[in-house]
Formats: C-alpha cells, sequence, structure tokens
C-alpha cells in the first residue's frame, strides 16, 4: 500500500491527537461497544445462518433470490430503522459441468473448476497437446503458431501474502487469459488456481467479459493437479489433454442490494456506509466469501443499535448483489446515488473472509484525518495498526463510488490463509474462528459508531486512483 | 496396543542386551545404510514416479495392469535378482457416479463419495427424510420402524491420533453399516466421512460385502457437509436428501502381486518380507495409501543391494494387490505360502503413509525377541523408541500369514495427519514430505538388513489373536 505524506498531512496529523474530536461519553460509547462486541456471537451466528439455511448463491440464481428474502427478513428482524432493497442488473453465468482429464500418456482425471463467463466447449470437449507457460506475460509473447490448436496451460503460482499482495498479479491470468488465447487460436486456456492451498481444490473466479470478445474454454486445476501436469510434461513425452465444459451465459436479471439504517438523530441524510456482498461463488456455501463479510457489518450496526445513543448520523449496511460476477451491486448503488455523493460520509466493506484487522488506513480529507487518528486509538487494543492515509477503496463494492470520491477507510484482515479457501468447493462456515470474526465485529462497530459522531465532515475524499 | 509381559520374555529381554548378536562389521553396514537412506531421495523418487506415470490405479482397472507393469519393470531395472508376479483374485467394484443433495427445505449439494461396493440406486437417486443417529450402535439399537423408509445418516466423529486408533471405532459404520440399515429397510446409508480432515473432501473406503448378504446404498460425505446437516437438522424443519449412486460390482478379476528378491547368500529359502501395496482407491493419486510405501521398501531393499554384502537371508519386496478391496493379494499369497511357512521369517508392510516411524514392535519368538532389541538399538537415533511385544500384525497384507504365525515386527509411523487425506481425492504426492519418507526408509533397511543377517531363526512368532 502506497502511503502519501504532505507537509499539510504531516501538520494534521500531529494536529490530530490534541484536538480531542469526541466527548467522553462518545468514547466510553465506543469503548463498551468494542467489549460487547468480543464478548458476542452475533456476528457468527447471522454467517451460520446464513451458510447453513441458503448455502451457496450464485448471482442470478435461486438461491441468490432467498439470500435476498433471507436478508430482509434477518434486517427487519435485527430492528433496524428502515430496511429496502435497490435493484442491480447484470449478465448471469451458468455452470452445467466441467471435466479436466489428461488422455496421454495415461488417462488422469484433473480436480477443475470451469472460470466464470467460460464459454462451454463442444459436447466431448475439446482435445489437444498442451503448451505449458509461466504466466500471462508468456502468452502475450508466444508466437501464435505455438499456441493455435493446443491446449494453453498457465503454471504462475499464486504467493501467500498476510495482504493478500499475491492474487493481483496471478488474477491477470485468470481475467485476461481467455482472451489472449483466443487471439492466437488456442482451443482452451488452463490455469493453475490462483489460490495458495495444497490441498485439491480448485478455484474458480470469473474472467474479464467484454460484449463482442472471442474467449475460449478456460478451466483452473487444484494446485496438487498443476503439480502433476508440470511433473507429467516434464517427462518429456506430449501431454494431451481434454476439456469439456458445459456453460451458459444467460440474459440479464435483476437481483437486489439490500439495505438497512439506523436512522440519525441529528444529521440523518449523512450516512456511513458499512458493506458486505451477498451472492457467493456455486461452490462452497460462501462462508469467508463473503458470509462473513454479511456477519461482520449486520452484527457491528446492532450491537449499535442497541447498546449505543442514537448515533448523529445515519449508518447504514448494504449487502451487495452480484459482487462475484462483476461488482454489479456496487456498480448500481453508485450509479444511483453519485448525484448525492455529498451525503456518503464513509464507506468500509468487510470481503475478506473472518481473519483478525491488523490495520486501518483510510482516503479521507485533510480535515478529516485527525478523525481517522482518533478513531485509530480506540481501535488500538484490538491489534490495529494504523496504515496510514492510503488509496484506500473501502473494499470492492465501494470503489465505483471511491471513484467519484467517496471517502473510505480500509481495515485490513489478515489474509495469510484467505487464499486457501476462496472461490472453492472448501469455503465453509467451519473455516471461521468465531473469536477472531467478534475481533472483526468489534472494530466495525467503534469504527461506524465514532465516524458517525465525527464533529467534523468527511465530506468527500480525494478522488481514487484507479490501477486495474 | 497390548504388551505382553512373561517371566520369560523378561528373562530374554534381560539377557538380549548381553548377546551382542550381530557381528561388528553387520552393525557398521547397519550404519551405513542407515546414513546413505537418510541422504537418498530414492523413496520419493519410486512414488513420484509410479503415482505421476500411472495416477491413481484401483484394483481391477485398466491403471491396476499399468501399475503392476511399471512395478514389474522398475524392480528389473533396479537390479534385483529375481522379479516375478503371482496372481491375486478377487471382485471388483466401479464408481460410475455418486450425487448427494438436501432437496429440502432448500436444495444443496453435498461432498460425497459412494463406499466401495456399495449398490447403485435407481436412476434418480432415492429420496428420502433423513434420521440421524450417533453411531453404527445406534443404528442397531433403532426400532426398524424409525429406519424403514428413511435414509440413515450417521454423525459419528473419528478422533485424531499419532497411532490412528480413531480409524477402527468409526470404521465399523462403513463396514457395516450397510448391512445393518438395509435389514431395517432404510433407502439409502449416509455417514460422516472416516477421516480427520476440515476440508471438503470425502473418504471412501470398502464396506464388508458378504455374498449374499443384502446391502442399501451407501456413500460418505465431508466432514464440513456432516456439519452443515447436523446445524440444517437441529434448525428443526425436517430434511430430505436425495442420494444418487451408479456402481457395478464386477465378475472376478485376476491381478498380480509383484515380487522382487535378493537372493540370500547363506540361507537363500530364508525370507525377511517387506510389503506394500500397489493399488490404490480411485481418487487422489494413492500417493500416501500406498505409492510411500511402495517407495520406502523398495529403495530400503535397493540400498541393501548396493552397499551391503550379499546378506545371508533372502529378502523379498512384495506390492500386494488389492489391499484396499479386502486384502485379496495379502490372503492370495498367505494361501500360496502357508504350507512353507517356517521359511518366511519377518514380515513387515509400510501402510501408513510417508510420516515418520517413532515406534518399533514386533511378533516373535522369545529366542528371536533380544535380536529386535538389537535392532532397535540401530533404529534409536532415528527417534524410534521401542514399542515392546505386541500383536504386531506386520501391517494390513501380511496378516492372513501372521494368523498362521508368521513373525513380524511393525514400524509404527506417525499418522497425526494420516487421516486427513486416507482415502480421499487429495492423497497426492505434495502430501509427502521427503525427508521423513528418506526416515521410513532407513528404518526399514536397517530392519530388512539385520533381521536377514540375524544369527537366531525367528521361526514362526506366537500366532496373531485376531480381533476383527
Amino acid at each position: 500500500m502506497k502511503v502519501i505524506v504532505s507537509a499539510v498531512l504531516a501538520a494534521a496529523m500531529a494536529g490530530g491527537v490534541q484536538a480531542a474530536p469526541f466527548e467522553p461519553s462518545e468514547l466510553e460509547t465506543a469503548r463498551e461497544l468494542r467489549a460487547l462486541a468480543l464478548e458476542s456471537n452475533l456476528g457468527y451466528e447471522i454467517t451460520a445462518d446464513l451458510t447453513t439455511r441458503i448455502g451457496n448463491r450464485l448471482a442470478g440464481t435461486e438461491n441468490d433470490a432467498r439470500a435476498v428474502e433471507w436478508a430482509v427478513a434477518k434486517l427487519e428482524s435485527l430492528g433496524f430503522d428502515r430496511v429496502w432493497t435497490e435493484p442491480a442488473t447484470f449478465p448471469t453465468w451458468t455452470r452445467e459441468h466441467e471435466r479436466v482429464a489428461i488422455t496421454s500418456p495415461v488417462e488422469q482425471e484433473l480436480v477443475a473448476l470451469a472460470i466464470g463467463f467460460s464459454p462451454g466447449t463442444p459436447e466431448g470437449g475439446v482435445d489437444g497437446e498442451i503448451v505449458m507457460l509461466d504466466d500471462l506475460a508468456a502468452l502475450k509473447a508466444a508466437p501464435a503458431e505455438d499456441i493455435k490448436g493446443r491446449i494453453v496451460f498457465i503454471r504462475e503460482r499464486m504467493e501467500r501474502a498476510r495482504d493478500g499482495s499475491g492474487y493481483g498479479p496471478t488474477r491477470a491470468a485468470r481475467s485476461q487469459g481467455s482472451m489472449v488465447a483466443a487471439e492466437k487460436d488456442a482451443l482452451a486456456l488452463i490455469i493453475r488456481s490462483v489460490g495458495t492451498s495444497t490441498n485439491r481444490f480448485a478455484h474458480t473466479g470469473a474472467m474479464r467479459f467484454d460484449a463482442g470478445s472471442r474467449r475460449i474454454p478456460t478451466a483452473a486445476v487444484s494446485n496438487p493437479d498443476a503439480d502433476q501436469l508440470e511433473r507429467l510434461i516434464e517427462l518429456g513425452d506430449p501431454v494431451r489433454v481434454n476439456v469439456d465444459i458445459g456453460a451458459q451465459v444467460s440474459e440479464p436479471y435483476t437481483s437486489q442490494n439490500v439495505i438497512a439504517e439506523i436512522t440519525g438523530g441529528e444529521r440523518p441524510e449523512q450516512i456511513v456506509a458499512l458493506g458486505a456482498h451477498l451472492d457467493s461463488w456455486d461452490v462452497g456455501t460462501g462462508a469467508i466469501d463473503d458470509g462473513a463479510g454479511v456477519g461482520i457489518v449486520t452484527a457491528a450496526a446492532k450491537l449499535i443499535m442497541e447498546n449505543a445513543e442514537r448515533p448523529e448520523r445515519s449508518i447504514r449496511v448494504i449487502l451487495f448483489a452480484a459482487e462475484e460476477l462483476g461488482l454489479w451491486g456496487g456498480r448500481a448503488w453508485a450509479e444511483a446515488h453519485k448525484d448525492n455523493i455529498e451525503n456518503y460520509q464513509l464507506a468500509a466493506e468487510s470481503d475478506f473472509g473472518a481473519g483478525p484487522v491488523y490495520e486501518i488506513s483510510a482516503r479521507v480529507s485533510d480535515e478529516a484525518w485527525p478523525i481517522i487518528e482518533a478513531i485509530h486509538a480506540e481501535l488500538e487494543m484490538l491489534g490495529i495498526a494504523m496504515g496510514g492515509r492510503t488509496q484506500a477503496r473501502g473494499g470492492p463494492d465501494f470503489m465505483p463510488m471511491s471513484i467519484h470520491g467517496l471517502a473510505a477507510a480500509d481495515l485490513s484482515q489478515d489474509g495469510t490463509n484467505y487464499f486457501d479457501y476462496h472461490h472453492t468447493e472448501n469455503d465453509t462456515l467451519d473455516k471461521i474462528d468465531p473469536a477472531e470474526m467478534a475481533q472483526n465485529v468489534a472494530a466495525y462497530a467503534v469504527l461506524a459508531w465514532l465516524a458517525a459522531q465525527s464533529p467534523v465532515d468527511f465530506g468527500s475524499g480525494p478522488e481514487l486512483i484507479e490501477d486495474d
């Protein structure tokens, strides 16, 4: 993460600590919320309820609609002042089947998942010789005659890191590889899963989907299967595989962002927004991605509702639709509210599992920075360090609005193990540690409460610089 | 494990240490073998070659035949004095498909594997309400009217333990549950996997298969899926599932035990037998079960062949057929050689993964016990403790011959994590630590070499008391 330091900022930082922006009673409440959250199991229970009753909930499916119903009912039952939905429309994709098998020198079935928006193959699949490449750059550089009529295998490995920084570089092959390989007339693309586990799970995820672009059938194989392919190829005989994918891109579907509000007592039009996404991939039960976030932000708001005075600003919980298929809920929300952006004070989304928060960073105005510092002082005993002023996006679903200048805070979670489970069949409730989840709830409750009481407007933050 | 102590034994044990049964040069060789094994990667390379070139090798399949060919060629290339095969005939079972899904209150697909020798269901599966029971005893005790027309779910959890002692009790439901549930007219049986992993893998394995017995379709679900079923059932609404299994029990097939010998220089008719099994389940690549054993015992013999004088007794490596389907290779071998049992001196099989050996125990005659103690003295620096005189079987494939009195040693491996992978798709090469595997090779090399040089005949051990 980049830290931007300027003279103005340094002055603001030095001044912030002395400003004592919050009333003693407000700080007292923040500390109570923090303590209560650490003792509460509510976040975990909400996640357990969602993932047990609904299971996975790919955007555009029946389970997506069930999840929306579940969310409205759950938020209403928790006693929010208002609960409503706002539409988001998006193309959908259906996985029918996938099978990736080595056919020569010996038949071996591989554990694989088609990548979202992959086209299907002809019935029976496509069969071809493997050409193994190091990464997307190698595919871009490869002469078309080496690729044509073959099945490309990109063997790039994702690196494990606390901040998940290994994801971006390896995700490139997943999101762009299909189009690049199509230009060179490959038959199909197989990638090593974008994930860190050595267990035999393939990691799905979406590919970039430009209207009219040519794509080829694309699947990810598990890390052990990628190892096996590499070993077989290194034995020297030509390796042939069959890639058989059944999949459909369907008509646009309209799902809903589900929104619940604690209406502010003094500045109700000003909104502190906590986010998570309600949809998941169609494998696993979407527990860490993003059932955990749903539990965390909902429980944080509920704790405030039950244990604090009515906040000055409104606090909204936004459970976004169709994040996995391309941030469609976040985009619809930005489109609907961007003209009113001055009312959106500060945003933070939980969408990185249930590992403990280790750092807060933010992208806010100079005037509001001391508030973030004062909030950090109340988070420090949770083991949360100050990450400074960064290009904080507030999470993926707030990115479309952050581009318009929405101020945002990132509560960065320890993601060391997140990509062991991310987008796999193995993303299930047991992967969540309730105590770690409670620490997250505590952090979001403190952040939301104090942001709602801030004497300084967050207004708009510096505009987010897109790097994607 | 039971330790039998008697006055005779105590005297023998006390006397053993002073007897100095081995020549200094023999001990020197044992120590060289130990050191060379720890520096060698041969065992791992053999396992990698088998699991990469062949993949899984369910007994009776084409890959089983390929594995037999591979083993003969590999053992011949390693320079054994003799390599041959001996037939083993057994019923085979083919997995065509399985699908276990919750159908009510909400559709959720579970990760499941049919149990070996499960019959198939009618097309489309059987659909019924779940009745959840604690264990096999609860199924036996349940009134038939509570079971009839329902789908039984046994939720018993396997306990993790270094010695794998959690396996036996929970395996009972897998091996006998189908017959018991059939007697009470259940539609199907689902068991919580007999395994310790919280990753979403189902563990297959064989059920007991008595000719003429009625069985019902049976599948194991992964531990996270069993948790999900329990939670859903505890929510109170009736839970219905569909169990759809395609499977065939086929005509008897004849595979081969593959045997390689280092012919003894002085007493060639006397045999020290090292075993492993060549077959595997049809999921994963059979790396820890039992590709590891194949690598360990083959490498141990090869090290002796290359680095020791010709041993006095013959050393045989026996790669058994069809262990997973019911010890068919071991039974055929016992049947073929039991009349000649006095020539079979000592047996030890490696079939518990590649975790380090932590203990040696044995079932040998009183006269031979000091030899085991002297061998243990050379194993101690490998971290191997003395487990004493036990009902050692030498491993599953030697059990049929142990019942006739074959003397046996057990080199017990640390199995703490073995049942995370056992009989799953996730039993792949990356689960093996080459350094731990080398420690196993060292232990088998020392054991086989010194047993072959023993001045005392092992003759027959005390008869194995069957407890199964």
